[in-house]
């Protein structure tokens, strides 16, 4: 094997398979390193990285399941379709989940081969800089590459004392593996992960209790998105409690004991037979040896970059959780599209402003651009369109009523701002926006233009019409 | 009730009662004519057409039915779940069906009231024209109108010696309203509503077979996706025979024959129970006494009308199914919404070549733009670029990995000419691309915009980055 490559790129999870496999199709000799084996039987490296393997593809995997047993104790009567008896084999469950992540992983593989991407099998390691290039080891063997490109993601952020062994205590990792369905599911963090997780387990039958330090129930969201989610959860069942202050946790005979302070203040004690810590997550730089060529974390652990994804030292490159911005899959896909560009002397680019948020809980809740609450801080004047799926003929038809899309737009431009949306399907419904917003779109062309009908989409259309006080079916 | 409006609608299906709102909404005095009862039980006229009352929206209530009944027989041990028995209600099912078109058609009477547009009970049919304006007849009493908006959609095409009773043999509106399920059910056209409607009946356990006289299948749609649709449905179940004669039909006391010749002239009988006959619409032109005002229909038994939806007659409009173009609920309600601002001396304008096609069938085939045939017969040179759902994380999720993207673009300019979609929710996936051809955007636009992992919509963006053979995962 070469030792010596036009570009090597470090983590093998959707920034940097894709980084790799861009890099390749512009013509570089390329190498990617990976050495996290997760689940494999062999012990053989995993590629996909955190989404594939313990994040995005299995928790939806997991979540269409559990969806589907849902519908089946709960939402088929409506339909006239009654079943005598509905049963869940959870092995088989996780075991359908598990085919669908080997079938990923393998595509990768397949992906690397056909693009002549080299795997090397290992963590990458900085050894230094020379005039042929910059030295990583990989597995004891020192490789040099004019280009390297930094994308080790990240992992479940633990908290002291509170001791993750992936079968009473877990993160996201073992709470995708459970052999049976939790009576009493306990989750500290009510994040996207919390939710996610939280809900699979509901929907199969276990009684779900979330704590969350926060003051407020989903922070990041839109302040009416998140009002709005919080009582469709807690009409789900799921037990959601802000401003709570940890305190001890114990594992005991029957399970989990999580003593806390509630927001008023007053002692309180949570007992589960399994805990899911979801509080973040903290980017993978351990054991990079940064140091080696002249880099450091910054304070919250992340390697600093420009918007190029450049770091201080010329020929290295950091992208996806490893660096600043959201720690979402396809914000690192599309810094690994523009750095192999950038290298290729192309004008590689990414629009951070344009990159959709998805929380994949039923209904999924969506959105891109600004926020009201951002909107206001920045004093800004903004318009706001909003439509229910309510009054939308195929969400009724597909008993799929709840949730909303809300448009902000400028109210001088019209320019559209930001969208919002909570539906079953709104991780694809935001997609006509991002479209939009890349175009500068007025809310006023959104709802100029034609949407089949019926669709979900025409509620968006919608919700753009109602920017100017003219939505057609409100 | 006064007589004299600025603008007379006469339909309220889509296309009409979307115009009326629009022009109430405009400052206009509005009327609205309808006459069609449906199933009401009072007889009283019922708001939202064909569409709404026995068209799109029951059709997809009873589609959403009847794939839930589908998934709990076939589609469930995969997921680990496991139900003893599985029993249908039908009158439950359409009951619910019914329920939805309530609720829809009582939303108009809703929206009317709210827009203060005058609900005028009964079919209009044109008196004359004095300088006052445009007189029309409704229920015997005459009211004047400066701008009449002709919106009287389309009926149900009917074949010479095969008499419709809407019971053993139907079109759109008997077969949304079967009482039990049939065992064989024949369908005669295998258009839109053949397929979908087909689709409902088999997928609640009916044998369901379909003759198409014209020789190629679903001749509107893109070749490779009409070839793709035919193999789905093929292994779905459903029989479809193309190139076919009707000969004599006779009802029986077991049900119903059709006695045809094949695409090789061979001499064939089809026995069914019920049989469906749905071979295109016709437009609603009878009964309006058009010479009234000096236009009479054409060959099609359209009125015809510019790109502006005006007829040859100043103030008189017309608009939906009633005139040329596909016969698409949201065609009719762009050309609404164009007409009522053109009146109102506004730039209403309508592009025919983004309106996009929905059929509705699992999974649901959406296109807009050019076909490839199109392309090839314009002489036009241009680019293909193709993904399947099959390497889609979201998609194998959620066990939705039929079909593909197939997007064209300029050869040249790299513009985006046409998207073809089969996947269970195509009918919202289109909508991105609708947005993108309304800015011109080129293949490499939608391939650069970021789109969120994972969702369906990841496949819209590889298929157009395939345009340029660098789609990231095939």
């Amino acid at each position: 094997m070469s030792k010596q490559f036009d570009v090597l790129v470090i983590g093998a999870g959707p920034a940097g398979y894709i980084a790799a496999i861009r890099a390749a199709q512009l013509g570089f000799s390329v190498a990617c390193a990976e050495g996290n084996a997760y689940a494999d039987p062999k012990g053989e490296p995993r590629l996909g990285g955190t989404c594939l393997n313990v994040g995005c593809i299995p928790s939806k995997a997991l979540l269409a399941s559990s969806e589907e047993f849902e519908k089946i104790q709960h939402h088929l009567d409506d339909h006239g379709i009654s079943v005598s008896s509905a049963k869940v084999d959870v092995a088989k469950m996780v075991g359908r989940k598990n085919a669908i992540v080997d079938k990923m992983t393998g595509g990768i593989q397949f992906l690397f081969r056909k693009n002549k991407v080299t795997l090397l099998k290992g963590y990458g390691k900085f050894v230094g800089k020379t005039d042929a290039g910059v030295q990583v080891d990989v597995a004891g063997e020192v490789f040099t590459a004019k280009q390297v490109i930094v994308a080790t993601g990240s992992k479940a952020r633990h908290l002291a004392g509170i001791p993750v062994d992936n079968k009473l205590i877990c993160d996201n990792e073992g709470a995708l593996n459970f052999d049976a369905i939790p009576k009493k599911l306990g989750v500290i963090g009510a994040g996207v992960i919390g939710l996610e997780l939280g809900s699979v387990w509901r929907r199969l039958g276990a009684d779900v209790e979330i704590l969350e330090a926060a003051p407020s129930f989903l922070a990041a969201a839109d302040e009416g998105v998140a009002k709005e989610m919080q009582k469709i959860f807690t009409k789900q069942g799921l037990k959601i409690s802000t401003g709570v202050k940890i305190g001890d946790v114990a594992t005991t005979k029957k399970g989990v004991v999580v003593n806390y302070t509630d927001a008023a203040g007053a002692a309180q004690k949570l007992e589960c037979d399994r805990l899911i810590v979801s509080v973040g997550r903290v980017p993978n730089t351990d054991g990079l040896n940064l140091e080696a060529i002249g880099l450091k974390a910054n304070e919250r652990g992340q390697i600093d970059v420009n918007d190029h994804c450049q770091t201080a030292v010329a020929g290295v490159w950091a992208i996806g959780d490893v660096v600043r911005g959201p720690m979402l899959a396809h914000k690192g896909e599309e810094e690994g599209v523009m750095v192999a560009e950038l290298i290729a002397g192309q004008a590689g680019h990414c629009n951070f402003n344009t990159i959709p948020w998805v929380i994949y809980t039923s209904p999924e809740v969506a959105w891109v651009g600004a926020t009201e609450q951002q909107l206001k801080a920045e004093g800004r004047t903004y318009k706001v369109g909003s439509f229910p799926f309510m009054a939308n003929g195929r969400a009724l038809g597909q008993g799929d009523s709840q949730g909303f899309v809300k448009i902000l737009a400028d109210a001088k431009t019209d320019e559209v701002l930001g969208a919002h949306i909570i539906n079953s399907h709104a991780s694809d419904l935001i997609a006509e926006v991002v479209m939009a917003m890349e175009f500068k779109a007025a809310s006023e062309d959104i709802g100029r233009i034609c949407h089949a009908h019926p669709s979900l989409s025409e509620v968006v259309k919608e919700a753009a019409l109602a920017c100017d006080k003219r939505a057609l079916n409100m």
